[in-house]
């Protein structure tokens, strides 16, 4: 199994040369974030990830969880790790200095985010979601909560949980029923299943603090009848809730992370944010666990090229046809065939180009947390805009990318011995939770586009417009340009569409608006590593070159798809599928 | 778990209506297998299927083989399901009657293999490579080998095996370095190690024949110094013979199969066909499973479409865009949501879009077993050509089909109970094995198009051609005549191209291929569906309106890419990866 070693690299080149983010930082008033500051931070949590957490990976998922006597435990040394993660303070990098947060840039967490998500996706799952946790609790909490849980949740001291989905009631909430009685004390009485429960329980800490949604009995239907309450494991007397793990999911990966079942059998809770809000309020975690599952797509597709790259340099298998390149050898490496050259560039094109696309998105989260209350304003659109393209593009993309990592291995990929195929098991379920594809996908075409009238689409337009300018290269400055005039084009002549066909355009728009949004980065990116003399400026070059020529054909596959009515898909009845 | 129901309609239309294949049996003297026996066969087929295999697909799964004191066991109900199967003559479907085979034609025989896999690929994989081995002993055996081991191999009393692969030698088989000493008694001592024998034991049956490939002492070296040698589990005379089964291996899927490292240590074999023509022998054997990998391919798909399509159809989640649809019931079917439609629409037309090419490609086997001898050649020409086609772009269908089949479910798809994550797991083995598909393209594209200079290419467009001029209606036969035309020009245009940039171009001009045969066969099918009157021919007219306006602008973005040079792939150097 190949080791895992954190691009740094790639991390500074796009930081400092290409988003410049320490300007942006003293513009903001976080100047003693300097360049030396964030490269430690981020070389620290590359050291970590690799040598604590990735380590874990493998017989995580061969050992998976257990449920015994209502407890969860998790995979040797999961726990241990926890616990040099929190004592180093990993886990309050994002947390407001009130609390006892760091209050460090995104841009300088977010790396970190995606080493550890490379090393080992189902640990990092958990404290991914107490951070989400936390932002929800920060926004909507009562000072009285706040004051109560965030401390502990923000040093990592607890974990936090998002309790959302129920067996008939997942993509679509209102149809949940969890309910909340009103113990007219302030607390409420929690009672129902809930079902796909990251880390809803675990050993790591004393106690676990989840957010549920539920209904009031005064409840109107549907989702505006929905609120959110805060549910500890255990009082703040230190007794129990009335609360149980029903059992742990057996799942196709992500077998390190206990899935639970939860019930809730009266459990005591407290609302969090205004009665029938729940959902306003759940949305705070969840734009931000979408965008953290995004980087679960990029992170286990750097793992996956990491791993394919060592192999296809070891593996020795046939001559290669432009001629013998090993001749001491009886064999050439793999690396020297077109074939998995194209399966590698694909890997590296797109796990490159996404990771740019989600440190500019970290960017504009520095922005909506430090800038001005307009600079706010404008960042939030942005980020509103492209959470379901991260989310979404980013997580096929993880898949994709598992998928060739495999295939560069022939069948020693289908061993598990080689964690080749664990990518592709533990990336599926990031295309599905936090809403599946399908949903982004009709969140940006429908929410954020057509609903929207088109504003949210004119200020990420802008920011890219602005990326455009800046090229310094006259050929790829007109090559950008024409991208995103193209782009920008088409997604205002959809403006208007209606809601049948909006939700039968909506993946096409999706892929299209990242395929062609990741070409800007990589023209931006190849541009700026060749006028800063950055060492990666030979790659970058080639790669966005690869980019371009074939990956990039794709997002006029999906322009012709937008082009259709719904009628081909619609014409079908039921009983002819 | 949805249960498997077998697509009898679709294969009765697709052999009757669409390739009228009785009519070709008539011409071959088969004139007995009539329609209404060809229906009983695949009914009765069908019946095997889904009471008897399909069953035991999941606990298969989940309980996997064990290796116990030397002996591999698979799990529970295999064995007795293959002691039916062979009872019940399925696995004497196609062996030649001098040896007590049933001679059937290919064409009434491989819906039958279909349905296995769909039923339980893993159970069925070790039914067909004794049929591989059959063929291959059929074609290159000595009278002696033939009289001794074929009745058993036929009957199902034996099984077969095909060892090739070893850890250093996969894709490149030159350097194998199994050993065959010759005891000067016509038979051969042969020892080495072979990875990834399927089926290399199990207790289904007493004996067990493996086609091993090996060096003779005196062999030059790379390819053409490899023999194949036939090794039995046990001799003659009953003694066991110097093999055994070294581990099985931990995968990805497909546990239901084991998948052996086999030790030969000084084992007993006889020669198959002429010392150092070893692979010409076990292409015999390949070509065969190579077809029935892509099957695989089909067969997953299918059952994971059957999945997706009855959960669509049962869940009830949100409201349909265009207005409510079950009034009575608290939300909609998800088959009415436009985007879960282009999920199913997907799976459907990749399905029986290959299933169409697949029993087109069965019927070409019939006449290369049956016809005249020109006929034959013509026959084994188009075989050829097709053979990678079917092998690597059924199998990376069946993967997006699977893949599709588990986004339908939401994050039930991750959940193992409900079967729909197997199939991702079981199909991505069939791109790896019988030589991944990078390599099928690379036979397509090389062997089969550059260095035959066309030949191969000519009489595979003249089926086309053939079929496209049959096309009632004059739109669809100018549209297939367009797709057809551009292929054929494009596939004639890359003859000449030189090794590198045929390698460069080799995945790219298979999935062109591909799509836009299975274009012409959908504008086939759906022409006949309606002037034939079948009660398909709604759906596939629908099914073929969708494949052209969104699947097959695929083929577009590999035409760009087919137009390029190998530069953008060949210009990194190995640092910069």
């Amino acid at each position: 199994m190949a080791a895992y070693s954190a691009p740094l690299d790639d991390f500074k080149f796009l930081l400092h040369d290409w988003l410049k983010v320490t300007d942006n930082y003293q513009a903001m008033n976080k100047g003693d974030f300097d360049a030396d500051l964030v490269n430690e931070i981020i070389t620290q949590g590359a050291k970590f990830a690799e040598e604590v957490v990735a380590p874990l990976n493998l017989n995580g998922d061969n050992q998976g969880c257990r449920l015994e006597d209502g407890k969860v435990s998790t995979p040797d040394g999961f726990a241990k790790a926890y616990a040099e993660y929190i004592e180093n303070g990993w886990n309050s990098m994002l947390g407001s200095e009130i609390y006892g947060g760091q209050e460090l840039p995104y841009s300088a967490a977010i790396p970190v985010h995606e080493m550890l998500m490379s090393a080992n996706v189902s640990w990092r799952l958990i404290c991914g979601l107490t951070e989400s946790a936390v932002l929800a609790l920060e926004k909507h909490g009562s000072d009285e909560l706040k004051d109560a849980y965030l401390p502990n949740l923000i040093s990592g001291e607890w974990t936090g949980t998002m309790c959302l989905t129920e067996p008939q009631a997942g993509t679509d909430l209102s149809l949940l029923t969890t309910k909340a009685d009103n113990n007219d004390d302030g607390s409420y009485n929690i009672t129902g299943t809930k079902i796909f429960i990251s880390g809803g329980d675990h050993e790591w800490t004393d106690n676990i603090i989840h957010l549920v949604l539920a209904r009031l009995p005064d409840a109107p239907a549907g989702v505006k009848g929905i609120s959110l309450f805060l549910v500890p494991k255990f009082m703040p007397d230190g007794s129990a809730n009335d609360l149980s793990v029903g059992s742990i999911e057996h799942k196709m990966g992500l077998h390190g992370c206990p899935t639970c079942v939860m019930n809730f059998d009266g459990a005591k809770g407290w609302l969090v944010g205004a009665p029938h809000s729940g959902l306003a309020c759940m949305f705070t975690m969840m734009n931000d666990a979408r965008f953290q599952v995004g980087l679960q797509g990029v992170g286990i597709g750097e793992a996956s090229y990491q791993g394919a790259l060592e192999y296809a340099k070891d593996r020795l298998q046939s001559r290669a046809p432009q001629g013998i390149q090993e001749p001491e050898k009886k064999a050439d490496a793999i690396i020297h065939l077109p074939d998995v050259r194209r399966m590698l560039l694909t890997q590296k094109s797109l796990v490159e180009g996404s990771r740019a696309l989600g440190l500019l998105y970290a960017k504009q989260m520095d922005i909506a947390r430090f800038g001005t209350p307009e600079e706010q304003a404008n960042a939030e659109a942005i980020i509103a805009f492209l959470t379901p393209i991260t989310k979404s593009f980013f997580t096929d993309m993880g898949q994709e990318v598992s998928q060739h990592g495999v295939q560069v291995y022939g069948g020693h990929g289908y061993i598990q011995e080689w964690g080749m195929e664990q990518h592709i098991r533990d990336s599926r379920i990031t295309q599905l939770y936090e809403g599946t594809n399908g949903i982004q996908a009709l969140d940006l075409i429908s929410r954020k586009l057509v609903r929207d009238g088109g504003k949210l689409l004119s200020v990420t337009n802008e920011l890219f417009a602005q990326m455009v300018s800046d090229i310094a290269d006259g050929s790829s400055r007109d090559q950008a340009s024409g991208i995103l005039n193209d782009w920008h084009a088409t997604a205002e002549s959809l403006l208007g569409t209606d809601a049948v066909a909006t939700a039968a355009k909506a993946y096409d728009f999706m892929q299209y608006s990242a395929y062609s949004l990741i070409a800007i980065c990589w023209l931006s990116m190849a541009d700026r590593a060749q006028t800063s003399g950055n060492a990666l400026a030979q790659s970058k070059t080639k790669v966005c070159d690869f980019y371009l020529k074939r990956i990039f054909p794709r997002a006029s596959a999906h322009k012709i798809s937008l082009a259709l009515d719904e009628h081909d898909l619609m014409q079908m009845t039921a009983d002819e599928f």
